[in-house]
């Protein structure tokens, strides 16, 4: 089974880690770890140094390129978009829910109305469950990157809803309400001896404060409040589940493809280290690694890669005379490294 | 004529104004002001004391309830969504273009490329125009409700759509770039004679601080931004174009429909006073008033007035014991204008 397999296997799980020898003696030599473990490597032989190396840096758990004798290695922790859980499937969720595709979240709804929990599937979401709030929750299994939106019909649904969440991993609570509707369900709960710190981080009345009127401008507010937390702790790049199915055969139809990944980056470019770019051989992408000059360039080396089946480590330098006369000056200077999957 | 389709008529111009008697003896009578003139009327005969008592408070530009003799008659200034117009087609326009059509904005995209001024037709984008964009915003006709976006690919083109933007009306002008690049822009604009303060009064760089990364993250921001920008001053609920349209006979093909208003609200209720919403007598509503308990009641009632067509005034009172035994204590009392459609 080759590297991207292996990857893939171990998407889900946390503590996975990559390693790419980008320059020297094993250019093109691929190593993956999982909780600290080495599970596959194309390096042959195996120099243990290379991990001890690498080792030194996981703890980072950010995107970043280190030496180890003439080599340069590009290690990455590799991050997964969050899955999102949203309680009540109305009209904001509804709203929520096609932003959150949008966004790349996996999407779980829940409501006890089948003809709304239906129009949550329509609407994109991964996974809907049309039961009773509490038992729904129950089967639900969290971790500290999951996050939880309440926007149930009534309160007495949300209140439900939140004892079963309090007691789950999580990386965020959010519930609609009223200041009035949220302080009289915080009071239930406290009297219930829920700890009230606890309670205070809930995020209610939920949604960053743009004067949010319609529902589906209340779920922008949601979508930016939970891009905010979920960024906030950030050091790497998500790694976009839509590549990595790509690369394991679900749409380019097996066409050859490369892998751009920004793997440096100094100045004001605009996306950041571990950024990812799939470029098919017919010139279709997924991803992107900042659009205008550095991507039009890179899409064409891309493209020669696939032919070369060598990987290729090129700077971009975006300050440069020949970006100004197309009025392309990002700023900015990005290695990026490019890799045939075949 | 009939009152709908001259307000259709009307719709996109400013200074259009409703009034519909909600009790009273002329239950029922409507009045359709534009530039203060009374364009349309059914009350016979016109007793022009409803015109005085109306004309009284167009200028609160808010919609809300006043008396006349023994009539109470709700007035409201009609307002549409604003139009915006994104310069560029790269990444971020494109997830930009599809939450803004979730908004409802009305979108006009330009780009210079054919086959990225068709991704943001793709998109869903109302107006697309593909030429330099000096000669395309030429082109294009802004009020003071217009929102200009400003993300291409690089800042030659940024700095060209600028200035032709600044000679025109708008409410807002947002611009992509880091720092460093937005500053030079600005700096060169300055030089150039340009205002300081309107150009300090420039959203950039463009969009909420939510430590957006991806083109998606970043055009939710925007978004939030835009909405917050929007509603700042908005003092009405935005009439949706799509409820006009239905009534105008487009999709639920010449169905019978009912309108339901809010036209006073007290307490915690969730949408303000002008929300509307349109229910089709088979049960297909565009347009929500509050969702849960307020809505399904609402859409009953609606059902009823489609058979009777006879309007009804209802008053719905959320905090009552009935509501708390289905969970769904709202807080709040709504009064909602109901009229048959035909």
């Amino acid at each position: 089974m080759d590297f991207y397999s292996e990857l893939y296997n171990n998407f889900n799980k946390s503590n996975t880690y990559t390693a790419k020898v980008i320059s020297g003696k094993h250019f093109g030599g691929k190593l993956l770890f999982h909780n600290e473990e080495l599970i596959y490597t194309n390096l042959k032989p195996l120099d243990l140094g290379y991990i001890a190396a690498i080792k030194e840096v996981t703890q980072n758990n950010k995107g970043q390129v280190i030496s180890y004798e003439d080599s340069r290695i590009f290690c990455e922790p590799i991050t997964k978009k969050p899955a999102i859980v949203i309680c009540g499937a109305g009209h904001i969720s509804i709203a929520l829910i096609k932003i959150c595709k949008l966004i790349g979240l996996e999407v779980t709804v829940i409501d006890d109305r089948p003809s709304f929990v239906n129009d949550g599937r329509q609407a994109g979401a991964d996974h809907s469950i049309c039961e009773p709030f509490i038992s729904a929750l129950s089967k639900i299994h969290s971790d500290s990157s999951t996050f939880f939106v309440i926007v149930t019909r009534g309160h007495r649904y949300d209140t439900d809803c939140l004892r079963e969440i309090l007691q789950k991993e999580n990386a965020y609570i959010g519930m609609i309400g009223s200041k009035v509707r949220v302080k009289r369900i915080k009071d239930t709960l406290l009297a219930e001896g829920y700890n009230e710190e606890v309670l205070n981080n809930i995020y209610t009345p939920i949604g960053l404060k743009i004067g949010a009127e319609t529902p589906e401008e209340i779920a922008v507010s949601i979508m930016a409040e939970v891009i905010e937390v979920k960024n906030r702790s950030l050091k790497c790049s998500e790694f976009p589940k839509e590549i990595l199915n790509e690369i394991i055969g679900e749409s380019f139809e097996n066409n050859p493809t490369s892998l751009a990944t920004i793997i440096s980056r100094k100045g004001s470019a605009p996306r950041k280290v571990g950024t990812k770019m799939l470029i098919c051989n017919d010139g279709r992408t997924i991803g992107t690694i900042g659009g205008g000059c550095v991507e039009a360039e890179v899409k064409l080396l891309a493209l020669d890669v696939i032919n070369t089946k060598t990987p290729l480590l090129k700077t971009v330098d975006m300050t440069g005379i020949d970006a100004e006369a197309d009025g392309m000056v990002c700023g900015g200077v990005v290695e990026v490294f490019i890799e045939p999957i075949f």
